[in-house]
C-alpha cells in the first residue's frame, strides 16, 4: 500500500518541506487555501483517526505541537491560524494517511465548510 | 482567570455533554454548524497551542481520540467528519481554552472558512 504521502517521505515526489523530525514531516499544500497553507503528517502511515489507538495519543498530540511550530516558523502564529483534519469522505479528506491543514494568513470565515 | 469552559466543567453553566472522562470533556456546541457539532475540551486549562508544551502532547492526543470517540457515539464517524482547532484571531478562536470542533452529518465544502 502507500499514499502519495509515502513517496513524498520517500523522496519520490518533491514537496516543498518546511519542517521534519523523527516521527512527523510537515510541507506546503498543492492547492494553498490560505497565503499559509501547509500538512503535517505522521511518518506513520495511519489512514484516519478511527485507525488510531490509545497507543498513539503521543504521536498525534506531536503532530498539533508540530503545527504550532510551523506557524510560529511561518510568521502566522501570533496573528492566528486555523487546524484541519478531514475524517472520511463527508469531510473530503482525499489521502487516507492523517494530515493536519495548517491555513493562515488572512482571516478565515465560519463556519468551516 | 477561567473561561465560560471553566464554568461548564464546574457545572455553574449548563452544556449538553455528550462525553467526559479524567483529561476531557465533549459538549454540543450552542451555536451548531452542522447537524452535529460538538466541543472537546481538556479539563486542563490551556488557552492555546501556543501555551501548550511537548509535557501535553499526550493530553493533545488523547482529545483527538476522545473527538473520533465521540464522532462514533453520534454516529457521523462512518459517513466522516472534520476536526477544526481555532488558534488566534484570524482563525476566529472564541474561547481562550483549547477547544476542538467535530463537525459532521452533512458534507462538509473546502475551503474550510
Amino acid at each position: 500500500m502507500g499514499t502519495i504521502f509515502t513517496k513524498i517521505m520517500a523522496g519520490e515526489i518533491p514537496a516543498k518541506i518546511v519542517y521534519q523530525d523523527d516521527q512527523s514531516l510537515a510541507f506546503r499544500d498543492i492547492d494553498p487555501k490560505a497565503p499559509t497553507h501547509i500538512l503535517v503528517i505522521p511518518r506513520q502511515e495511519i489512514p484516519n483517526l478511527g485507525a488510531a489507538t490509545a497507543a498513539d495519543e503521543t504521536l498525534l498530540g506531536h503532530l498539533l505541537i508540530v503545527a504550532h511550530k510551523v506557524a510560529e516558523q511561518e510568521g502566522i502564529a501570533a496573528g492566528g491560524y486555523r487546524l484541519v483534519i478531514n475524517n472520511g469522505a463527508n469531510a473530503g479528506q482525499a489521502v487516507p494517511h492523517i494530515h493536519i491543514h495548517v491555513l493562515g494568513g488572512r482571516r478565515l470565515g465560519w463556519p468551516p465548510g
